[in-house]
C-alpha cells in the first residue's frame, strides 16, 4: 500500500473516531470545516498564493439545517476509504451514483444532484488537508506532454520523448507517477492544443531541452499538480504561454497562484515560480501581430476590469498589459504567430523570449 | 516522401493545370465543386451510409459574387501545396492566420473570418476527394487509446500496452501510423473519459483482450480514422458504448454511418460494422438502474424525435428504442452503472452483453 494512502486513511479514521467520542460523550456530534466562502478566500501578499483563512463552519448532527449535510459527509468519507482500501478511483460523477440510494421506507435519497456529493469531497479535502486526487476521486482529463522524460506510473515504464504526434495523456491523478529520468531545462506550458501540436512538430522541446506541455485550455488538476511536481522536484523554470486576453491572463495566474474555487488547496497546485514568456500585449506591437489580431468583445473588456482589481494582478507590469489590452480593445491568440510564417513561433519568437529573458512575473 | 503525400501534390498540380489551360484557352476559369448543402446529403440505403448527392456548383473567376471564394479556394489549394512539400501540418485556425492578410493597395483582406477558409478547405477535401488530414490541415484533437498494440509514429515505436494510466493520445492526424502489432479481439469505444478510465483501472483491455478507445464525447475525426483502420485493416469488431440518449445514439451512428456536416467523407470515417453495445433503454430495466436515470429535457426529446426521421435509425430496434426514450422521458449515463458498484461494468454489465451478444445495429 503506497505511504500516501496509508496517511489518508489514518486521518479519515481519526475524524470517524473523534465523532464516535463525542457520540459517546453524549454530545451532539459535529464537524469543523473551513469556510470557502469568497470572504474566506484571501490573497496572501507574502507566499504570494491565494488560500483560505481562519473561519470555519461548524456541521452537526441534530439541526434541521444541517443533518443531511453531516450525512453526506459522512458518506462520502466512507466511500472514499472503501476506494483507498481497494485502491481504486472514481470520478466525481461516479461517485455520485455509487452512492445515491434512496433510504428505506422514505422518499428521501442520500444525493439527489451531483453538486451535492461534489461539495462535500471539497469539505473533506479541506477538513483533512488532502487533495480530492488522494481520495482517489479524480476529476476530469485533460492535457498532454512530451520531453526528455521517462516516468513509472502503475507499472509501466513511459518514455515521453518516444510517443509520436500524441504525446502522453495526463491522467487526472499524478500522485503516483514516479520520474526515473529527466533531462530538461524548462518547461513550456501551452495554453493550446494547436500550438503545442506545431511546436512539437517542429521539434522544439528537442532542440530547446523544454518539456512541452498543453493545458488544452483552462489547466485542469493534473496537469497543474504535474507541473508543480516538476518544477519542485526538479526546479525546472515554467514558463506559461497563451493568448494575450485575459483568459489567457488567467490561465496563468491560476497555474502561478491557484485559482478562487480551489484556494484552499492553491499550495497543492500553484507553482509560484511560473512565469509568463507570452502573448503580452506589449508583443503585438514589437512582433508586428497587428494584422491578425481579433477584436474584443464587451464581455472580454468586462474580464479585464475584473483582472485588474484582483491582488495578484496589482504588479505595474501586469496593470500595463491589462490597460493595454482594454485601450487596444483587440487580442491576439497563439495561433495569429502564424501569420508570419508557421514556423514563426518556433524559430524566431519563443527563443529570443527566451534568450532576452523577456518574461512577465 | 510518403506515397499519399506525392498523390494529394498531384491532384493540387492537376487542379492548377486544368485552370491554366482553361486560361490559355481564353476562357472564363472555373472549378467544379460538389455541392455540402443538405439537400445533396443522401442516406445510401445499399451502402448505409450518408453520402453526397450528384449536385455540382461551379465556381469561376469572372462573376462579381465568386471571384473571392474563387481566388480563396486557390490560395488554400496553393497553402495546402506548400504544407505538403514541406511536410509539415497546420490547425484550421492556424491556416487562416498564414493565409489572412490585406491585398496591396486595398482595404480588401484574403480572409476575413476563419469560416471563410474552413469552409474553402472542406470545398478542396469534395473536390478533389481527399481527407483534410492528407492536406495536412489538422482538425482538433480528443480522444485516447489503450491495448495490447505496438505502432510506429513518426519514427517512434509506441507501445499501447505499456503508457500507465494515461494512454496515447490520439492525434488529430492518423494517416502515417504504421500499427506494428495489433492483439485484440474487438474494439470498445466508450463515449466519456471517465467511464473509459474505470476500464482502464480494471484492466479490462488485458482480460478481454480489446483494444480500449474514448472518443471523450462526439467523435473526432482522428478517433473515426484510427477506429476504421483497426476495423478494416485488422477486421476487428466494434463495439460503440454510449449514454442511453440521443446525444449517445448519434455518436454511434456517426462512427457508423458518418454525419450529416460530413457526409462527403464518411466512407473514409465511417465503420459501417460498428455495433451499439449499449446502454440501452432496455439495459435500463434489464440491469436495474431506474435509480440512477436522469430525467429529459424537452431539448432531448426534440432531439429524440429528429433521430426517428433519420433514414438510419428507421431499423425497426432503434425505432423501438427511441420511442421508448420518448415514452419514459429519462436517461442513463455511462457513470450510472456505478450505481450497481463501481465494478459492475468490468465484471457484470459488459462480459454479458459480449458473451451474449446484445448488441443494436
Amino acid at each position: 500500500m503506497a505511504e500516501y494512502i496509508k496517511r489518508v486513511i489514518e486521518k479519515l479514521e481519526i475524524l470517524g473516531k473523534d465523532l464516535f467520542e463525542q457520540i459517546n460523550r453524549g454530545e451532539n456530534p459535529r464537524m469543523l470545516i473551513p469556510a470557502r466562502s469568497l470572504k474566506n478566500v484571501i490573497f496572501d501578499k507574502k507566499e504570494f498564493i491565494l488560500r483560505l483563512g481562519d473561519k470555519k463552519i461548524e456541521r452537526d448532527f441534530f439541526n434541521l439545517h444541517k443533518a443531511k449535510k453531516f450525512m453526506q459527509t459522512l458518506l462520502v468519507a466512507s466511500f472514499a476509504k472503501e476506494l483507498l482500501k481497494e485502491n481504486i478511483h472514481a470520478s466525481l460523477r461516479e461517485a455520485f451514483y455509487a452512492m445515491k440510494r434512496t433510504l428505506p421506507n422514505s422518499n428521501e435519497n442520500t444525493f439527489d444532484e451531483q453538486d451535492e456529493s461534489d461539495s462535500c469531497i471539497v469539505d473533506l479535502e479541506v477538513t483533512l488537508d488532502v487533495l480530492r486526487e488522494q481520495l482517489h476521486l479524480n476529476a476530469d482529463t485533460k492535457g498532454r506532454v512530451v520531453g526528455d522524460v521517462i516516468i513509472e506510473d502503475r507499472g509501466d515504464v513511459i518514455d515521453w520523448s518516444k510517443l509520436g504526434s500524441g504525446g502522453w495523456a495526463i491522467p487526472s491523478n499524478v500522485e503516483a507517477i514516479e520520474f526515473k529520468k529527466v533531462e530538461a531545462e524548462f518547461v513550456l506550458v501551452v495554453e493550446k492544443n494547436a500550438a503545442w501540436e506545431r511546436l512539437h512538430e517542429d521539434k522544439f522541446w528537442k532542440k530547446h531541452k523544454c518539456i512541452l506541455l498543453t493545458t488544452q485550455g483552462q489547466a485542469p488538476r493534473g496537469a497543474r499538480r504535474l507541473i508543480q511536481r516538476l518544477n519542485q522536484e526538479f526546479n525546472l523554470p515554467v514558463y506559461v504561454f497563451t493568448d494575450s486576453d485575459p483568459y489567457g491572463f488567467y490561465i496563468y495566474s491560476v497555474i502561478k497562484y491557484g485559482s478562487i474555487n480551489l484556494a484552499h488547496i492553491s499550495d497543492r497546485l500553484g507553482t509560484k515560480d511560473a512565469k509568463f514568456i507570452g502573448l503580452t500585449m506589449t508583443d503585438i506591437e514589437t512582433y508586428k501581430l497587428k494584422n491578425w489580431t481579433i477584436k474584443a468583445k464587451d464581455v472580454d473588456i468586462k474580464r479585464a476590469y475584473e483582472l485588474l482589481n484582483y491582488e495578484w494582478f496589482k504588479k505595474k507590469h501586469w496593470q500595463r498589459e491589462i490597460n493595454k489590452f482594454i485601450e487596444k480593445k483587440y487580442k491576439a491568440e497563439l495561433e495569429s504567430l502564424a501569420g508570419r510564417g508557421l514556423k514563426f513561433v518556433t524559430e524566431t519568437y519563443l527563443p529570443e523570449k527566451i534568450k532576452n529573458e523577456d518574461f512577465l512575473d
